[in-house]
Formats: C-alpha cells, sequence, structure tokens
C-alpha cells in the first residue's frame, strides 16, 4: 500500500513528487518517462520564476536532471480507472492494481473534447487503453483517434493484433506506415451504434468498425474517477486542492484555467501537503 | 495610473511580475532590490521544480537574472497604505501616492505575532514605516522593534533623527553600534500607555518611549489595506486570488500555508491571469 498515487507527470505532478518525496511519503508516479509531451514542445517559456526564457525541451531537460538528483521515477503505466475504497484507492493500470491511501490526480487537460457517442460506447466499443483492451480486437476491424505522436507505439500494438485499423492522427507528421493500417484525414465527429459501437463517423466518410480507441495524453477525469465532481469541464478543487472524494486531490490543468506551467507547480506542491496531512490526520484515527 | 500595482518582491510577486509583463501590462512592483531575505537566506530548497537542490543565494541569483533579462525592476518603497477608491487604488509610499487600476498583495508572513497594543497605537505613536514617520520623532526617544537585517539601514536612519533608541534585533548577527542606539535583549511583550503609545515592555524591562518602530519584512496586511477581510491571519482569497476588494488580489505566503515557493509561484501566476481579465473587463464597461 503506497501513501499516495500521483497520476499524470507534468508540472503538478512532477512538483508533487517532489515535495512528498521531500516529505518522506511511499510514493506511485503514473506518467511518460519523458514527463509530458506538451511541455518539451513548448516553445519558449518567459512567466516560470527561475528558468529565464527557457524553451520547452530545456525546461524538461532540467524537470529529468532533477528527477535523477533527487531518486524520483515514473512508472510507465497507463491508469485505467481510480476506485475510492472507503479507507483507500485502488488505482488500476489495465490488468493491474495498485493500492493507494491518497491520489493526486495531475492528469493536465486534453484539448480534444469527447466526441457524441464517446462516453457512451466506453466499455460497450470504445476504450482510451491499447494494452489493456487491445487483445479483445484480435483480427477484427477498428479506429484509432490518436492525439499525441507519443503514443505511436500503441497504435503499432493495436495494427499488430487487429485486422484492420483505421488511423485518425491528430497531431503533425504521423509516422505509421503499415499494411493493415488505413489513414483517415477527415475530421473525427461522432462514435455510433446500438448495443456496442458500430460506426466511426468522419466528416469525409463513416468506417464500419467493431471498435475505438481514444489514445489522448489525458483521459477525462470523470470517466477515469467514478464519483468526481466536476465543474465546467475541470475537477472541482478548493484551495486545498481537495476534489469531493476524501484523499482525493487534483493539482495543475486538469483543476481549470489558466494553463500555466507556475500554477501547476504551485497547485502540486499544495495538493502534496494536504495529502500529507490527510495521511497524518488518518494515522492519529486508526490507532 | 498603472494597471497593476504588485506589493512585495518574494517569489510571488516576482511570478505575478513576470506574468503581467509577458501580458504586456503596465506595473509597478514594489520591494527590495535583492528581492527577498527569506529566500537569500534558505539553505537548501528541494522541491522547487525545476531547480534541483538549490541554494537560497543561487536562486536569488537566478531570480534576479531572469528580471533583467525581462527587463523587470522593483521600485525599493515602503508601501504604508494601500486605499480602494471606487474604481482603482491609491497606494501610499509615505508622503507619495501612487495609483494603479489593480493591485496584487505579496507581502509575505511576518513570523513575529503583532504584539498587544501594537494595532491599537498604529498613528499614535506605532509606525512601520521609518522613512515615513521618522521626522516626526527628532530629538525624541524611540523603541525599534527589527526582524530583519536587511532593514538596518532604516535603524541608522532613525538613530540619526532620535535622541535616544533603543533596539530590540530579532535576527541573528546585529550589527549597529552607534552612541544612541542602546541594545534591549528582552523580548518583546506589550506596547502600552494612554492616548498615545508611552511604554514598550519587554521581559527584562520596560521603557518610556515617545515612539515604536516596527521594522518588519511583512506588514500584516490588514493593516497595510483598510477593509480588506481575513481568515485566520492571512488574507481570504478564492481560487482565483480574488480578496474581498473588487480589483485587489492576494497571492504567496501572506494567503495561507503551505508557506513554501512553488506555491508562490503559482498563486502569483494566477494572480497576474485573474488581474489581466478584471482589466479586460473593466475596459468594456468603460467602452
Amino acid at each position: 500500500m503506497f501513501d499516495t498515487a500521483i497520476i499524470g507527470s507534468g508540472v503538478a505532478g512532477l512538483s508533487a513528487a517532489l515535495t512528498l518525496k521531500a516529505l518522506r511519503r511511499d510514493i506511485i508516479w503514473f506518467g511518460r518517462r519523458d514527463l509530458s509531451e506538451k511541455i518539451a514542445r513548448a516553445e519558449k517559456i518567459r512567466n516560470y520564476p527561475g528558468l529565464a526564457q527557457i524553451s520547452g525541451a530545456d525546461m524538461q531537460k532540467a524537470f529529468l536532471d532533477q528527477m535523477e538528483r533527487e531518486g524520483l521515477a515514473v512508472t510507465e503505466k497507463q491508469v485505467t480507472g481510480v476506485y475510492h475504497l472507503g479507507t483507500h484507492f485502488g488505482v488500476l493500470c489495465g490488468q493491474e492494481t495498485f493500492e493507494a491511501r491518497t491520489v493526486i490526480l495531475t492528469t493536465g487537460v486534453e484539448a480534444v473534447k469527447p466526441l457524441p457517442g464517446e462516453l457512451e460506447f466506453i466499455g460497450r466499443g470504445v476504450s482510451y487503453c491499447a494494452t489493456c483492451d487491445g487483445f479483445l480486437y484480435k483480427d477484427k476491424t477498428i479506429a484509432v483517434l490518436c492525439t499525441v505522436k507519443g503514443l505511436e507505439h500503441e497504435v503499432e500494438y493495436l495494427a499488430s493484433l487487429a485486422k484492420k485499423v483505421y488511423l485518425c492522427a491528430r497531431y503533425p507528421d504521423p509516422a505509421i506506415s503499415l499494411p493493415n493500417v488505413e489513414t483517415v484525414t477527415g475530421r473525427p465527429l461522432a462514435v455510433e451504434g446500438g448495443v456496442r459501437a458500430e460506426r466511426m463517423v468522419f466528416d469525409d466518410r463513416t468506417v464500419g468498425v467493431d471498435g475505438v480507441f481514444m489514445l489522448k495524453a489525458a483521459v477525462t477525469p470523470a470517466v477515469l474517477v467514478p464519483g468526481l465532481e466536476s465543474e465546467g469541464g475541470h475537477i472541482a478543487v478548493d484551495r486545498q486542492m481537495r476534489t469531493n472524494l476524501p484523499g482525493c486531490f487534483a493539482a495543475g490543468d486538469c483543476t481549470g484555467r489558466p494553463y500555466q506551467y507556475a500554477k501547476a507547480a504551485g497547485e502540486g506542491n499544495v495538493a502534496a501537503h494536504a495529502a500529507n496531512a490527510f495521511l497524518a490526520e488518518n494515522k492519529r484515527e486508526s490507532l
């Protein structure tokens, strides 16, 4: 049982991890080894205190160096669900479960809004995780919407299983060329079907499918954490970054604007302190 | 008329200044040229994202370099009052007044709580500003409580005016040696008097005085800004760092715990964005 599971490896996640490490808490931190595609692609950041006119690539390098010096490592697993189990949380990564007393959500925001039908068909043909659900589509036909280049390896994995993949890449310069992958250039409009998803609708065509994979940098938090309260598309939090679920905190872009590195760093710090206080409080109660 | 007056030059103030500069707002930023004694004295900071295991001195250097690159300068004046004048704010620095449409308070926290009698005798013998009120005590006897070494020049200035100064230095290694300055080693307990302050009480002695100067790194915000709402000794703010006064925002330690650099940076950023939105909103209304 971990003290805290941090979900997301942007600046908010890093800030929370650094602070909980300094507070000697036992954490598991889910994300990407290279932290965040968004950071790496940023052109020039002019208002992050202490890093003058830094490029996204250099900021990423500074963060990775810092993690190494502090002995922090990211667990590269895709979190597919977070369940509040009363006294603690179950964090699902496909078939694996991890347990933690507290959770800090730093999942970022996805610029792409859910499509009509997307949320409706979750678990009935719509999936966010290639490694969790890919095997269900062996020799079948699927559509894959991929919003970040860093997830191309998941597209390749899906193509190794499925008979046919319709790939809609929502980022510049997709670099996948496989015989069973057909690139769709149209804009995705909706997922349609009956009991299960059956069709993926683009603005230039509609394709029949057995399933749709939405490979995004950030999963909609309400999808990830059942029972979590939202407010205008963001996770609702108070000044201590507490969500409506006791022991569950959130920080960074997922809690709302401004979408800024300094704000994310600050909120990650506050969430870590709040989680630490929550852990201390619960310890006392269980004695 | 400035768009925004930022009051305080810790990390929150810097973060707000950087962001408003990036947003091309016309700001005035009150503080110290060396930013913050607290930062410079910090031993080692291990949880500020992007600056790995940095000393306070190196962090200060990074901040000063960044300010130079962004063309940001601190106005070295002691703010003695902030007055909400309906459509804008008047910022008083002794005899001078500056006007700004919005204010961001980043005044930090003072570890030392107000003494009994301190708030009661403000303007009747208790002052927070040597340059503003020092001339009132020419050839008189005063007590000076100084909590930071960086304000020793103000003590010297007061000693050049007053006949006699009882100096209570609340920091390590005070370095003032003047014939009319007597160092008091006792702990300050209270300010006493009748219509005006008449006595400064220490735990080992009581001295008769004409006035008491409290030279602190941070002035109690409620003293600085009449009408400002507090909560448990901190400025009450919402998630957008708005105070109860329209157009007045606050960020950093003055809004509450945790007293952390990352939190201050984040709140300064959010306050700057909120001030920017407020300015845009008011602009629209006045058209």
